[in-house]
């Protein structure tokens, strides 16, 4: 047994380190937002520098998993967790990607008139980010009410993203001086329904493996009862 | 040598599965853009079929992968090869959703007059099918340079994209009338670049997974050579 404890003990090192990640995602989607906001080129750069650190960080926890796979040879529940994580970073650091494309956007943005007060921006942000948190632990406590919603707040983010696109087109048409900062914040908001995106992968990723699990389950219990095995 | 025979049997079968899933979305991307360029809703609509028959045959790799991993328990290169597989066929799965992002773009602009003859877009649409295609033969034959070949194409597509952008932003300054559709074709465009880069990924971890094989290769032989295992 000393091997099963010392294999759990890897599984919640696993975990921590995915949620270290998730929280640096999280800090680079904010750092990006507020660049855009605070017209705050130190935070742009403090964006790209986070997204290095989140880059070798999905490659240190991909080197775990393998090693967890090859070493340990996990049957069942923890192979599949395994291989999710191994997906799951690979949507964290794209979400990164994002909050680079977000404050690369921010730059230029700065040095012109602000084309107008940033309130639904933000608040995409804002639950783009919560997505990504709560996604996370819903993945490592295997909670699939948690993961659906998360799917929920998809739809808050496109909506939101539709009335921004909409405005952002009224702006266009009815003054085409406007229309390359339009164009950046359009790109802002398409960003983070792309996060919003990754962060719905997830979340259905961690519904199938939870009800994969339950029907499973449910199955072996079945089959017991029959007098399989 | 039974089961070992067994297992690169199952491992080529494994191969053939993902060229055949790597040919469903070529497939998909060209019906997409050809929906725009033909004006033909049919093609949209086989857009939309393809797109599910992917995602259906996502879930059927993913679970042979899982398989695979829990009964076969491979090692090294085959166990790298399996996991690697199974963030492609993710990759893959997510291009046959841009292939129906372009394909519900191409509905509305079929309804109205065409904004511009389509040159750059069908062009951007063939390298990143090439793209696709080589990139998913780079990876079954562990060919880093045919996977660095798929990331300088990366640079094409971006180059094409920016130009049309910019055509398409002149359009917009000079007549308003045109934006709602300069918007739709900008969206296409940016789906044509996110297959890029989703192809783009999966060279990159092509080049690490053989990448790693050879330093590997090259510390074992060091190792034999020091008298070491």
């Amino acid at each position: 047994m000393v091997t099963e404890t010392h294999f759990q003990k890897e599984l919640e090192e696993l975990k921590e380190n995915l949620l270290n990640m998730a929280a640096m995602v999280e800090e680079a989607i904010q750092d990006s937002v507020q660049s855009l906001v605070k017209r705050d080129s130190d935070l742009a750069q403090k964006t790209f520098e986070l997204e290095d650190r989140i880059n070798k960080t999905e490659i240190a926890i991909d080197d775990m998993c393998l090693k967890l796979l090859a070493l340990r040879q996990p049957m069942a529940a923890d192979l599949r967790f395994i291989t999710s994580a191994m997906k799951i970073i690979t949507d964290l650091e794209r979400i990164g990607d994002q909050a680079v494309n977000i404050a690369e956007r921010a730059i230029p943005l700065s040095q012109e008139p602000q084309l107008k007060p940033y309130i639904d921006i933000p608040r995409m942000a804002e639950i783009a980010q919560s997505m990504v948190k709560d996604v996370l632990d819903a993945f490592v406590n295997r909670d699939s009410r948690l993961a659906r919603s998360v799917c929920q707040r998809d739809d808050l983010v496109d909506g939101l993203n539709d009335q921004v696109f909409r405005e952002l087109l009224t702006y266009m048409i009815s003054d085409p001086k406007t229309i390359t900062r339009a164009v950046h914040l359009m790109i802002v908001c398409r960003c983070l329904e792309r996060i919003a995106d990754h962060a719905t992968n997830i979340a259905e990723d961690v519904i199938f493996m939870v009800d994969a699990l339950v029907i499973k389950h449910h199955a072996d219990e079945q089959k017991e009862k029959e007098g399989g095995v």
